[in-house]
């Protein structure tokens, strides 16, 4: 293979030069195997943190931390099974009304997630706020309920990827979470493990998002649509902003009853588009629809006929939940009290500070610090005015659904905070920054 | 202390930011604690080798890793206490000769020495050469020993810069040794530890250095002089040439027998004008002479009058060695056989490759490639041919000292083939290269 030892292969790196193929393979099988240490590996990502790596270095990596553990084979032509990936946000809940009507459209959607942590919530803890709801299954039973009815929502299993999760863990630890060749092998290791054909990224850039900045978020977008072509899938990711939480809840049953809204056509206009949005490029790469006119009428006839409702109602009961939620979402769990959060002025919305909104939601019990902590299915922040909207001094600017009103001023003052309110009416704000496809 | 977390701290330098004093400590208790991890070590090491740090950094690095275990109070005034350093090359035996001249001059030399690795040798292998010779002592009997007959040489103990010896296990295998204030850090924290006033460092610069370019030794002695400074020692750096092998032999017992050789006044004129270069700083250091002539004449007394002689006796009978060794250097280990190495054509010497013939005798057993290798004391090289003189063809270039005939020809091919043998006379080559003082 290589006859480089491992503190070399490191040094070619730290010296600013490139890997080949075969080297890269030999360090991710090595880690995999253990024996390329995690202090091997730390040392390697801070490397490649500081000096970077090309596309041809990216799509290696991801490729080898694919090969690092099963890859699915789905069965069907790989064209029509394409998935969606969001980068984290606040009050993302696209995934659970996207799916559906995507799967509803002909689409099969083979959907891995994750969990909330830090500022962002998690599509699996959202989902758990279905009575009964799994997220856990063998990848056998995710095959199956993928070709059988169009799409199965899990969690990460232990044999996708298991090179990728070992890094993530230690990135996270070492400050070498913020790579964009790292990032992008790590998202599209998993999702290629996943036997997809396409995949639509959408990658949020603003005060609540992993990239602060439109450049930067740029950047991101660009090498996973680079690497994704270079490891012959169909990547297209489209830039959202993220400034203000997206829609009008945050905590895992709010948020879950909004996106079951979104499927009786009740939604707000900012979590439509956005479902829209990715759901057009999902049919597009799926071969589904020709244009984005099409795909968005197919969409919306899902959502008129119940098709989608129906798709969800099936994807619900197949993982075990009630699957009743879909048209009596009150049965989703509530807490026991709601606290108001008044204006201490008058004017106009200008924003919701996304990130502070999402830590507060946190600090309530919806989200969660530490990987092994629980969360409250029940617990979180409704948002009655959002950017654009004029209040007056008193008027009730959002409510916190809370299990006791003791303790609570504190994440009230938050969420108040976390408003800015000035005299002048904001201009429009774009949903969507850009699309980039290769 | 400090509230950011490991990983905040990590991105500091990952960023090329500078710690503070009490960041730098912080980082260095919780590595020694083991609440820093080896593998945010590593990528800490990585993003110092990459970013690197300031003087005041380095010197902050270099006291919390000599704090991270005991530190040595010798007792009388610290300024009579000085030690010698290298950075290490080949047939490098002047410590063993040195430290006796300077301890017979007056000044306290507590010597904590290193063994072998690579190619370059190492203090205690040679000593152990010593029948009887015991480099392992409680940190009371050094104290007491250096006081007492004004000189110790011992290997490094585990309560000494306990975390200067993970590191640096860790920066080998992970490609952070070529850094030059983790070099820094690493010499001096050990050095500081044993509560010498002043150091006198042996930069090595060239083909059998660790430094092969003059620029690059320039800039770690500058570093070591620097950061000694700013942790209140007289530092003194001297840059010398090695480029050839020092002396005439390479193989512990041979080594040790030329280091005794030079107190009969009988060595090689490299290796007594490197010792009194190195011997003159540490008298200056220690006051004990004013100017450099005075004293190389107080050297050379102790050489005329035999006082270095009785002086190095008196040290290998404290640690249990066979002191007839220094009047009767015959009784040092012999190999069995000897295999001369012939010139294939007439010239001049220009040159031996230094880690060429480190590596062959590596490979005879004189040195070890992993750390838990023993030696062979008596194997090794003579070399009969040197730099500047004329040789014939069929001329003895040198002898391999080996315990049987068979299988020595690779090594005497590789020794012939390390000579750089020329028509042309070479020009005059300075030992000295540059003293770098505060």
């Amino acid at each position: 293979m290589t006859s480089l030892t491992i503190p070399e292969l490191i040094g070619i790196k730290r010296d600013g030069g490139s890997f080949t193929e075969a080297q890269i393979h030999h360090l991710i099988e090595g880690f995999t195997a253990s024996r390329v240490t995690d202090y091997q590996m730390t040392a390697l990502a801070m490397a490649i943190y500081l000096n970077g790596m090309s596309p041809k270095e990216t799509a290696a990596l991801t490729l080898a931390m694919r090969d690092s553990g099963r890859v699915v084979s789905l069965g069907g032509p790989e064209r029509i099974y394409v998935d969606k990936h969001s980068t984290g946000g606040v009050g993302d809940k696209v995934s659970i009304c996207l799916a559906p009507i995507v799967a509803a459209c002909g689409v099969r959607v083979p959907m891995v997630s994750g969990r909330g942590l830090g500022h962002t919530g998690g599509t699996l803890d959202k989902l758990e706020a279905i009575p009964g709801f799994s997220v856990d299954m063998t990848v056998e039973a995710f095959i199956e309920q993928t070709n059988r009815i169009g799409c199965a929502l899990i969690g990460q299993t232990a044999d996708i990827a298991p090179a990728d999760k070992r890094l993530y863990a230690l990135r996270d630890v070492t400050g070498t979470v913020a790579s964009i060749p790292l990032i992008t092998a790590s998202i599209l290791s998993k999702k290629l493990a996943e036997g997809i054909g396409g995949l639509v990224l959408d990658v949020k850039v603003g005060r609540g998002a992993f990239m602060q900045t439109l450049e930067d978020a740029r950047e991101l977008a660009g090498s996973l649509v680079r690497v994704g072509h270079l490891a012959k899938k169909k990547v297209t990711a489209v830039l959202t902003t993220m400034d203000s939480p997206l829609g009008r809840t945050i905590g895992n049953a709010l948020e879950t009853r909004e996106a079951i809204e979104l499927l009786h056509d009740q939604a707000p206009a900012d979590l439509k588009e956005i479902t829209f949005v990715l759901g057009a490029e999902m049919l597009r790469l799926a071969g589904v629809a020709k244009t984005e006119s099409e795909a968005r009428a197919r969409m919306q006839d899902t959502i008129t006929s119940g098709a989608a409702r129906a798709k969800l109602a099936e994807i619900v009961t197949a993982q075990g939940g009630d699957a009743r939620v879909v048209e009596e979402p009150d049965r989703l769990a509530k807490s026991k009290t709601r606290v108001a959060v008044k204006a201490s002025k008058a004017g106009f919305v200008h924003g919701i500070d996304a990130m502070e909104v999402g830590l507060t939601g946190v600090a309530m019990g919806a989200g969660r610090t530490r990987a092994d902590q629980a969360v409250d299915p029940a617990v979180g922040i409704v948002l009655h005015a959002v950017r654009g909207d004029r209040v007056a001094e008193g008027d009730t600017l959002a409510e916190l659904h809370v299990q006791a009103r003791k303790g609570t001023k504190e994440w009230a003052d938050r969420v108040a905070a976390a408003y800015a309110i000035k005299k002048t009416r904001p201009g429009v704000q774009p949903l969507v920054l850009d699309v980039i496809r290769r």
